[in-house]
């Protein structure tokens, strides 16, 4: 039930944006309790003029390869399994397709389990 | 007052899109208790490599016609009436543009009246 | 922590936006409460076909100058802030770029302060 919107710099190959796609994938699996093959991730790609960031907030350098992770989720989790869902993201993020850990941003954006419809105009999560 | 972006994979022409747009106003107005004339719907089209979902995920067989909506509104509306937006924007976009229910993907993100200014910095909807 | 995402008819010169982002900017940091170099600003520019919009709902007059700023904040905010954020935006973008007031559309989506990662796969304001 994700729905996930990764920004970035345009400027990337195909590759890159693949491999950025995966690991959040398979970091939700791993740390969210996200069932396999719920995957619903979209990229955007910005001009650099319509791409902002701090270089430098909460001293944390970042770079032109920066990534901004939007999640929409439903609020069924507590702190302690955002954190290991941003941990997990940041280490599949470094091993593919080898980003710094500074330059993951992430942001949860939390809805109600009958918020969502997977398709055929039903709410598949209201019982 | 929604605000409505609807993502989709680039290489639709003009008049899909419109239509896109079109029916899920049309079924905002219907089954959501939104004004006439409340309408700010956003298109995003990404390319190929940019858009991945799953094809199959709840046992709901996707195509590459597959639109994701994301509407936020305000949070005054109960399941039922979000049951009936759901079943609302599907019948509609089945009509035009002529997508397959299987196609739509639907994600509500609600807010409190009192965060949406539509012009002129004001907040219009706190009294 | 404002994840701010501006969208506008393509078409705009990028000092325009520029100077779109850099009044958001300070106005955030004047009325907000938010914090010096806590800028995260992306653009997303629209074909005309993909940007629709009410041009007179609640009787204000809008053009295709129009823009709709979603900003993700903490919800530690109450209404008379947000209020003052919205004049504060509108105040500063008539200024520059020299937008009229009845096009600025703003909508705010409140998260818990735990639903943020600036880097580093830490969940910087959970202490």
């Amino acid at each position: 039930m994700p729905l996930v919107r990764i920004s970035l710099k345009k400027g990337k190959p195909a590759a890159w944006r693949r491999a950025i796609a995966d690991s959040v994938y398979d970091a939700m699996i791993e740390t969210f309790n996200v069932p396999k093959d719920d995957r619903f991730i979209l990229i955007h790609e910005h001009d650099g003029d319509d791409f902002t960031y701090s270089p430098d907030y909460l001293g944390i350098q970042r770079t032109d390869d920066l990534i901004l992770i939007q999640l929409t989720v439903s609020n069924t989790r507590g702190v302690e399994q955002k954190q290991q869902l941003y941990r997990g993201i940041v280490e599949r993020l470094v091993k593919a397709p080898g980003l710094r850990p500074e330059d993951v941003f992430i942001n949860l954006v939390e809805v109600l389990p009958e918020n969502w419809s997977f398709g055929n105009g039903v709410a598949q999560y209201v019982t």
